[in-house]
């Protein structure tokens, strides 16, 4: 007895290690699958202690709520379906095959759209007082959210409140630009150039004129926010004034996947934090895993956001599913395809991680969306990447370059391209090698993820920041940081010097030339 | 019963977290103060089960060796004196008034001197067959070292194995070079200038002009290590060759301390490590810090490094220490000053992070070597910086630039000085709010230092390296990380682009004046 209760009084302390004071933390998520895992963080803070609020629109996009922490709703304008076509017409362009630049053209609207549409969202919250006034008297501590609209920060301002981002990443490299760090072009390849951190003379140019693109881009698909800020805080705003004093930036980044690059210490990588959670599979997918046999299951997903794709691709990739011996469980929820093989069970959800754990399953079918993409690493699954938008190229390509999975063209693979890849990736061992060692790598840390996020959360509520975290760059203008005056003295000290030295050489010779001539007329007029 | 076994073994298990099999360690340590931090590691490691081996000269300078790990010693052909004597003379000559720039030539030989010295216990080492056999034979993992004297990682490359670096920094910006790690000129102040991250316009170009003296400094302060390399690994060698494959870059910094600035990936900050270790105080100090009533204690220390100072110095301090009310405990082993006031206590060794744990300790005057700054902030001292050489000036810059005590010029403070910034510094509350504040950020972090670099060795030891972490930047030429390339050939391609419309429009004017010029010509004709 005495026994039991040693230890359980030891496993509360092991599973709240130093619980602190409770804070209050308000929380801005985005919606959508960027909400998968900092809900988990959102989660362990309310565990141990903390009032923490997420402020939610009242029509809300994949945000489950749960009983661990305090929603506020507010009014909105728009309804889930309008939510829903923006967002199935952004999938839906990229899925379009056009030429370039059109293909380009075609995305950059889309992507205003759809983040035009949502942060419509945003401007509701700004418009209704009776939130604002709960907010305001509420005192917060501090305010975690992620930035990708852009909504937290502004309202962080609004506030008066440190804030801390927990993030993927900005569409324009903005989350490195901002913190002040420094992202050498000749290996730091930018977003949606696809290219790896060894690249080619021509990627590299390519890579500085994308770069060179990056902060007009970035202020066109921001348009709406900057306009909102400006109201909002009753001063003019740029990108850089409304993100770069987030106290830390959680970025969900690890190098056995992202390229190494330089980073600042308000950096703080949490790549690898959804992989947290582990259940036992639920009774019907255990059944279908052992039923599976010696070949084991594939498990395929396009991600959660993704609910159809046209039926002519889905009859391809079922064609090339049937080619496998493994049971193939795909989450879908379009319209079967009529050509579905036995081996593949459609599913409406499945328990990605939890089934990516298990031991027979020997291969994962994914978008590339970071979250997966982790998923895989975590479990040591090799991977077949589908790619779809925003950063899941750039991410399918990361893995490819790592020898872990093949990289699909949605667009242009045949059922015949889909079977080998999938087959390469089940039967060829350097792919499951390779996953087995990125997967050592990235689990062998000296703090989970989770529990660093956590940290730097209730760091930045204890302190009310972390401005000793702050680089003095923030002070220096563009020609100062990048020495330009030191340059340009010192080359004008250099040329100072070389053209006194070379008057005073010339005003020597002339005299010496000036002597002898004079020396000579005088010898001269000597001798005559 | 139950209850104590349950409790005994739950420690045991909190002692040694994932207790991994035991790996094989080869520690190459610095001799002197800089052991002091490293040994705490050498021996956590050696507790988790790992066999760890120690390389040490016969003749070991300041490395006390306990039965936590083995030592192997080889012969050397200098006397302990002789080193005494080389290192006495070196803090002498900063002991020494000269005036500008004799005093850096000064130094700079100096430095070379006692760099010489020391380094020719390393090239005993490798003329030492039977060392280098047992060296060979042994099957390490991984090598940790202190590489000031660049002993450890030519040992590595002349056994090829990975190694991790224990260290505060080399005198020439090298532990940022060599890891590519960007160093903006403009906020990252370089050693020995002085300068904060803040800087005026001529601070930023005396900044630059040291950056560009930099690589020469080393490299002839690091000539013999050169040679040696070159001669051991038979290959040339450069600096950068001998140092950038470390795996992982253990570096006792902290930025409450140090200013902030670009970081990469593969280096790990374990600033204040030293701290770990805190036992009670021996009785003769408790007795000591008991008697010193309501005004407390003050500790003093120039460091274990420094056994002597002039006397005149010695008693102007002394002179100084016998203006306040406290009881100044003063590690001193030269002669006593004859002035010695009655609140002074000269004392050969004081167990100092013990001591300015002690709540009485009221003030900390330390030379500013980095073990000692850290151990004033973890225990939230306020201190007076009376530094002698190497980063200790830098160190001491740092902690007055964060209002948490005064710096004194060694050589020409007067006792007044002395006593005025003691005074401060006890009086003052601004100095203890400070120096609180950062003992409060720099305590709050989610894993200690100690444990931190731990699991970093024993990662190395695991995966026999860490390429991962290792940026491409190590690829590419001077002219290709600075994109030099790239910038000629858009620039080539702009100015090819004017020039070819330049010509097009001269071409297109042309055709049209002389068209123009023809009609009217024709027109002329046709008039007469």
């Amino acid at each position: 007895m005495a026994l039991r209760l040693c230890c359980a009084w030891i496993s509360i302390l092991l599973l709240l290690p130093g619980l602190s004071d409770g804070g209050k933390l308000l929380v801005v998520p985005m919606v959508g699958s960027h909400w998968l895992s900092m809900q988990e963080v959102v989660e362990k803070l309310s565990e141990r202690g903390h009032e923490v609020v997420v402020v939610v629109p009242e029509v809300s996009w994949q945000i489950e709520t749960t009983q661990a922490y305090k929603v506020v709703t507010f009014p909105v304008t728009q309804t889930l379906e309008e939510l829903d076509n923006s967002f199935q017409e952004y999938v839906a362009t990229h899925l379009t095959e056009k030429p370039f630049p059109l293909n380009a053209l075609a995305m950059y609207k889309a992507s205003v759209h759809v983040f035009s549409t949502f942060f419509g969202q945003c401007k509701d919250m700004f418009r209704s007082q009776e939130t604002l006034r709960f907010l305001n008297q509420s005192s917060f501590d501090a305010i975690l959210t992620d930035p990708a609209f852009m909504c937290g920060p502004i309202l962080a301002h609004h506030l008066s409140l440190p804030f801390v981002f927990f993030m993927r990443g900005f569409p324009c490299n903005l989350h490195f630009a901002a913190p002040q760090c420094p992202s050498p072009l000749s290996y730091v390849p930018r977003l949606f150039t696809f290219n790896s951190d060894r690249m080619t003379f021509f990627q590299r140019v390519e890579n500085a004129l994308i770069s060179l693109l990056e902060l007009d881009y970035c202020n066109g698909f921001y348009g709406e926010a900057l306009k909102l800020s400006s109201e909002v805080l009753q001063r003019d705003m740029s990108l850089m004034d409304i993100v770069n004093s987030a106290a830390i930036w959680l970025l969900r980044f690890d190098f056995v996947f992202d390229y190494v690059r330089p980073v600042m210490p308000n950096m703080v990588f949490v790549g690898g934090i959804n992989c947290a959670k582990k259940k036992p599979l639920p009774k019907e997918f255990e059944a279908m895993v052992n039923a599976s046999g010696e070949h084991g299951v594939v498990v395929f997903s396009l991600g959660s956001m993704v609910s159809e794709i046209p039926m002519k691709k889905a009859m391809e990739i079922a064609e090339a599913l049937g080619t496998v011996p493994q049971t193939v469980l795909w989450r879908y929820t379009g319209k079967a395809p009529p050509n579905l093989p036995k081996n593949v069970k459609l599913v409406k959800w499945l328990p990605q991680n939890d089934l990516l754990a298990h031991p027979k399953t020997r291969a994962f079918i994914t978008h590339g969306g970071s979250h997966g993409v982790y998923e895989g690493i975590c479990n040591a699954v090799p991977m077949v990447l589908m790619p779809l938008f925003g950063d899941q190229m750039d991410n399918a390509k990361r893995v490819e370059s790592r020898g872990a999975g093949l990289t699909l063209n949605i667009l242009e693979m045949t059922s015949n391209d889909i079977s080998t890849a999938l087959k390469a990736v089940i039967n060829d061992k350097k792919y499951k090698e390779n996953i087995q060692r990125l997967s050592d790598l990235h689990l062998d840390r000296p703090i989970h993820p989770l529990d660093l996020a956590v940290h730097w959360v209730e760091f930045v509520m204890r302190h009310k920041g972390a401005p000793h975290l702050r680089p003095a760059a923030h002070d220096l203008n563009w020609v100062q940081y990048h020495s330009l005056d030191v340059i340009a003295f010192l080359a004008a000290v250099v040329l100072l010097a070389f053209f006194i030295s070379f008057k005073c050489c010339l005003c020597c010779c002339r005299r010496c030339f000036c002597k002898k001539g004079r020396t000579r007329k005088a010898a001269k007029a000597k001798s005559h």
